[in-house]
């Protein structure tokens, strides 16, 4: 059995969902037409936190029955999965660092709007965007990324994601991986070999 | 064998030293007395990192050799350790909302900074101070915090610690702790009981 672990910017990011569909729902369709075609033979599976946020794009009644019986919800086995202690170390260090980027770039706005006090809401809407660059881009900052990483793991299966800091973990864990952006070729190609 | 993990803030936090000393040096000294007189049945082990933090503080000539000798440096095996994944979990979690109010406390600070453009370097103390505050006390969020952790973990020893970012961990991984603000009096006791 081929098992995948999917990750939402396959159905929620415009540059990878376009290959599937104009929108969330005509993309989640057209993967569950792949679904139904692979039933048996290849799963796809969300643990809980994922398919919520899918679901927020995607109208549910659209795709219903179809969602539930090919996309298989799971969570992860929280308290028997382990994680090498050098990936966390790893985490710790990366983190520590971003924290001491994100107090510079916050004094930098400080400084800033106390030169151009009219200026205020633009500055704190670069604020916005430099700290969340220095914190949170290109690292696994929630537990929903985090349970697509330990499903995958329980499950020895491959993850399909775009995001920069969901691969670099999964390559760290040593866990099978396929960026979104090649999913629907992946899929087209296991049509044509097993469907 | 007993075995104790010391953490720094035996030696530096000085709430807790001056029960050994009234520097960091007199409190090393005074620690090595028990340590030598609880040699070969009580180990005190550091990790490079929290050792390489307390030579900062300490005279190393005045504490030569036997801070060599009954101070164990070693690194965890950071490889062979695994931590379970619902701590990992837990971290995320937390660092994420850590994130969130950090950029509250930097919006809060560059609005300030408009309304009183005098008091820019009161702001920005206030700035760092609350940040920190909100971003780093009370997790681990060090390499050299999280490799006390480990090595207690891998040596199945005691941390010896005031800090609550680590004994929380410590709590969660299945690790015994000890108080540093304790440790004197536990000292005593082993000497007593043992010495």
């Amino acid at each position: 059995m081929i098992r995948f672990v999917l990750d939402t910017s396959i159905f929620v990011n415009p540059d990878i969902r376009n290959k599937f569909g104009e929108n969330p729902t005509d993309a989640m369709k057209k993967f569950l037409e792949y679904a139904e075609r692979l039933f048996g033979r290849v799963e796809f599976y969300m643990p809980p936190g994922i398919y919520k946020e899918v679901t927020h794009f995607v109208e549910l009644e659209e795709v219903s029955p179809d969602i539930e019986l090919y996309i298989i919800k799971k969570p992860p086995n929280v308290h028997d999965i382990k994680i090498p202690a050098f990936v966390v170390y790893e985490l710790i260090d990366d983190i520590r660092r971003r924290i001491d980027k994100g107090l510079r770039v916050a004094e930098k706005a400080v400084r800033e709007s106390v030169i151009d006090t009219q200026n205020v809401d633009a500055i704190i809407q670069r604020l916005r965007r430099n700290y969340r660059r220095a914190l949170r881009e290109g690292i696994v900052d929630s537990k929903e990324d985090f349970e697509l990483i330990l499903l995958a793991k329980e499950l020895d299966a491959t993850i399909v994601s775009a995001d920069i800091g969901i691969l670099t973990w999964a390559q760290k864990m040593g866990i099978k991986w396929i960026d979104a952006a090649r999913f629907k070729e992946v899929l087209d190609e296991l049509v044509e070999k097993i469907g």
